[in-house]
């Protein structure tokens, strides 16, 4: 029997964040990290960090990466939010913004983050299905809402919709908050920043995670206009005022500084992706046109689970859905080219081997 | 004119964190920070960090620091809940936990935070007097209610409330949960930790901010029976998986291996409190008997406003509370016997200057 506590306990189904294996010799494609090191001037910044600081508190408003981060984006430091991880960030803004009682819109494929915060929050939801080539249609955003949420490229799809169509959508919901979602926007698409300028109802969600390789020290931030801005930062002061720690503040600004690193890797990464995405279709598989650093690959004669297990065994980590429409796909993230070859040899003699029995 | 989506903001009057002045010469006694260093073992734990691991997503579980803080308490890791310092600890808790639609219940003289977290999150609240000497009154908490917080010792004021005392609220509370906040407990408070075996409602918070100098990390934890740790973590993985950085994860472990240094500095603060105590009655202060790293103390002729003013004006720091019953306090946190000399002097000449005018 249950104590009268439980009763009010805010039950929720949490999300499963993909599985983080530590093998010597795993080859670690599930979670869309990054395969390079941080910038060389993050390693400086740690090799100049001192553990007496740490004894006080960092600044509240972390104020050198948020002013790091205007001036990088060209903003003022007053449009610029910062939260541990775009997880975090994301969560804010649901918190923040999601309040009418009417459902929010976010696609039926998409972060499946999204409709845990919205149970968490008691946030009403109405997903929208992805077409049949998984592109969101704008239309399906146009009519009454609480407000709207998608990634752009769409994950774990990484299709990218067109800035003009983004354009609509926010156009259409002059009322409700509109959040993009760009944690995958540096591999090649184009992100709605230039938008905000023009529309006080969109806010653009970033990441230090996956371009910028420091998914290990939780750094996301939004961008908005100012009173957008605002109110999230007085929800977050709320919440918890000293959100980012001293060493996030130093390297994540030591990262922003280090723009020629930052685009070798990005760039390397988008270039092993169209190589592996041409490997990929000579072994028979298909995906959409990702602009994220991963694919989406369904295999012609293979069920997609079958190939995970297979590539699991062989310590060879990518990331399985159990999902209506998507449970015949993998999302692989892109490696490097290494990593890459291992992963399509291993997939050509699991195939070759398979078609021989 | 507000738009409309204005009209579904979470509106909120956030918690207003201690100044956080910057000036080479200042003495800063104004967040209760340590004055002491980490631990070397934090240092070498830096020393021995590197960046490539920093692309990789951390420990979802924080396992490690989660581990090392069940051992270091003697408890189950199910039974130890890690957080970006005791205010999103709480914070998670208070969402967790206080969903009844009753009101909770915590002293009308406390961490000003309580209040600002069920504004946030639209739980009703009763604020409970303090008596005349600034001690909790277990009677108050004995009725119908939606939960029970209070920070023991209690701040501003670092009265203790008696461990036998807390038990009594605990057990005429059995259908809520009761949320000690034992921030300062290290500095001569008794811990209800042990009180966690037998009420499966209690929740207690501690931090790495005040007596393991690590406020610039950002830790904190709870711990309680496993069924409450669950709970509390199921809403954390349903807010933001990953919370706990890397660099939080290996120098908060490495302190919890030096006990020796954790005794030495700890025990330096509460004799340098002591000291102080002793200097300030010469000069005209009371205060209550504080078990905290800081006292809080009202003058017999000269107002706290006026002294606060004055302190500033020579870079000494304090943390003054403009509000109902405490508007005549300074709270100062306890630094080094040094930087308390300065504080005791300039104090000593003030007050020698104002009575000579």
């Amino acid at each position: 029997m249950e104590n009268r506590w439980e009763e009010n306990v805010r039950r929720v189904v949490p999300y499963t964040p993909g599985e983080q294996p530590d093998f010597p010799d795993m080859i670690k494609l599930n979670t869309n990290e990054n395969p390079y090191p941080p910038s060389p001037l993050v390693e400086r910044a740690l090799r100049g960090m001192e553990t007496e600081p740490l004894r006080l508190y960092p600044a509240p408003g972390a104020d050198a990466l948020v002013e790091a981060l205007a001036q990088y984006h060209g903003l003022k430091k007053e449009q610029v939010f910062v939260g541990v991880g775009s997880d975090d960030v994301l969560a804010m803004a649901f918190l923040t913004f999601f309040n009418s009682g009417r459902p929010i819109r976010f696609p039926d494929i998409t972060y499946s983050f999204y409709d845990v915060w919205a149970e968490l929050f008691r946030i009403p939801f109405e997903r929208q299905p992805l077409n049949e080539r998984f592109e969101i249609v704008k239309e399906h955003y146009f009519g009454e809402n609480g407000g709207i949420v998608f990634p752009n490229p769409n994950a774990p799809t990484g299709i990218e919709l067109s800035l003009s169509e983004i354009e609509e959508i926010i156009a259409h919901n002059r009322d409700v908050i509109v959040i993009v979602d760009e944690a995958y926007i540096d591999f090649g698409g184009h992100t709605a920043l230039p938008l905000i300028e023009k529309y006080e109802n969109l806010l653009v969600v970033q990441t230090f995670s996956k371009s910028r390789s420091m998914a290990g020290l939780r750094i996301g931030y939004a961008m908005g206009q100012e009173k957008l801005i605002k109110y999230l930062n007085d929800a977050k002061y709320s919440f918890n005022s000293y959100t980012m720690n001293r060493p996030s503040l130093t390297m994540g600004t030591a990262a922003l500084r280090d723009e020629a690193y930052f685009c070798e890797t990005r760039d390397k990464i988008v270039a092993t992706r169209e190589r592996t995405k041409k490997e990929l279709a000579k072994l028979g598989f298909t995906f959409g046109d990702s602009r994220a650093n991963f694919v989406f690959a369904t295999h012609s004669e293979v069920p997609a689970r079958e190939l995970f297990a297979a590539l699991k065994e062989a310590h060879i980590f990518v990331r399985y859905f159990d999902k209506p429409r998507i449970d015949n796909y993998l999302r692989i993230t892109i490696g490097t080219d290494a990593q890459m070859d291992q992963l399509v040899a291993f997939l050509k003699k699991y195939l070759e081997d398979r078609r021989a029995i």
